[in-house]
């Protein structure tokens, strides 16, 4: 099988390592606007040929996989599915689903796209950032697999299982939902934090001397690529506002509970709080 | 040297193991309300003897090191230097500053007592939390340097030095408004943060499923012990509201920006929160 990569970074460039790893793979493709990118990708190993335009690249693969900000693929999704042929297929790997698949839901090849996303990731984005493991015992999440083409269904979770993957299905909604609050808040109080932190602390070695590695933990997805998250939090925007909104109302709570000295009220929200340990272990 | 620790948790017993391994006290002794924490500590190597009454354990010492919840310390504190004889010393390890040094501002014996506070830690605590190695590299901030007699000053400095920790002097009232921001407010926003998700996620298994390492990591001082933080958010009541302040009116900022769907506005938003990874590397 030749797969065509669009977008080379962390998420494209590490699942390419790991097919390669695992032998289920002929050949990795590459596309990308950025083209230092793909010759970076190339040099890493992560994909073995490069292709200057996307219709070559998509007339060449037997899948297109899409890891690039997922308002570039609402956009480019349609036209893609337009071109592909019977036995091809396109597989979007955004932190959305909703409107990537409301997108072509009535699309004539809506049976040769998968809506999937693969639960991992770091903080940190680009080729350099791909590593074979990072997928490994991760789930592979697969929205409305009803309106695609069983046996590619069943081809693509073979292989996630293969990777170690564990795969689920959900509905569109329902996925950006939970991602909305398991997922897109946490990267948004990142971000907060870090703002928050750095319009006080001016002097960055104060900040170093004083932060111990809780500080450095809560902050780090504030580290993440902001053109990926930008379209993220835009796409996802109701249920974004609602989590936000859920999540005030909590912090609301902690306010009242200090400024009232209620060393009970604040116990019990700590604790509350803590029993995400049992969750995480 | 022989050292009374008072509370020998994750702080207390990592400085224990960590001054055995270095070979900088001949015995270390316990105290603690729970006395079954003593026992534990005495078989996992954090001290070699237990004491059943405080002032048994202040007589027998040359160092009294105090690692228990800030409420506790500051009750504490002036019963214990109204105890000690010429050549004793006493160190609190709480993670604020100004009340506890507010006690004892006028003591007779203010100069025997060192107010420090290692930056250092994990979300785990208890005797068995304890390891040789937490202090490494991590900063010793040390409050009202002047009011301590400058030869226990140094001494404790060198010690400090010698367990490859960087000692920092600053003002007690400076060090709160610092640790407000840069650690006290990373505890306040994974708490919120796991609340307003357990309130909305009721099965642990989709969260399981759907949580990356971002979420885990973002919400990871949610699992801190309650009775340790509950009286720090208290005793630094209104510089941690400030902080919040701050916080929350980031957090607007962004609810704004995505409200207005204005893209450029939050690639800004995001492009300055990323500059934390710059600092903290």
């Amino acid at each position: 099988m030749k797969i065509l990569f669009v977008g080379t970074g962390l998420i494209g460039g590490s699942f390419s390592l790991a097919l390669q790893q695992h032998k289920l793979m002929e050949q990795a493709g590459g596309y990308s606007r950025n083209p230092a990118n793909l010759d970076k990708s190339i040099s890493l190993g992560l994909i073995q040929q490069k292709f200057e335009s996307l219709d070559e690249g998509i007339s060449w693969a037997d899948w297109v996989i899409l890891s690039i900000p997922v308002d570039v693929i609402v956009k480019l999704l349609p036209g893609i599915l337009d071109k592909l042929k019977p036995g091809q297929a396109v597989i979007d790997f955004g932190s959305t689903k909703g409107s990537i698949c409301e997108s072509v839901r009535d699309h004539k090849h809506r049976s040769q796209f998968i809506a999937a996303h693969p639960i991992a990731g770091t903080e940190y984005s680009g080729p350099e950032a791909a590593f074979p493991g990072l997928f490994e015992k991760k789930s592979m999440l697969i929205c409305e697999r009803e309106l695609t083409n069983p046996d590619l269904v069943e081809t693509f979770e073979k292989l996630c299982v293969k990777l170690s993957m564990q795969v689920d299905y959900l509905g569109a909604t329902d996925h950006d939902r939970h991602l909305a609050y398991i997922s897109h808040l946490s990267h948004v109080t990142s971000y907060a934090l870090s703002n928050a932190v750095l319009a006080k602390e001016k002097d960055g070695s104060v900040i170093l001397e004083m932060a111990g590695s809780g500080f450095a933990s809560t902050v780090r997805l504030a580290k993440s690529s902001p053109d990926m998250w930008a379209p993220i939090f835009l796409d996802n925007k109701k249920m974004v506002l609602e989590a936000i909104d859920q999540y005030e109302s909590q912090l609301k709570k902690f306010q009242e509970l200090l400024e009232k000295n209620d060393l009970e009220g604040m116990m019990s929200f700590l604790t509350e709080g803590r029993k995400i340990g049992k969750i995480l272990k």
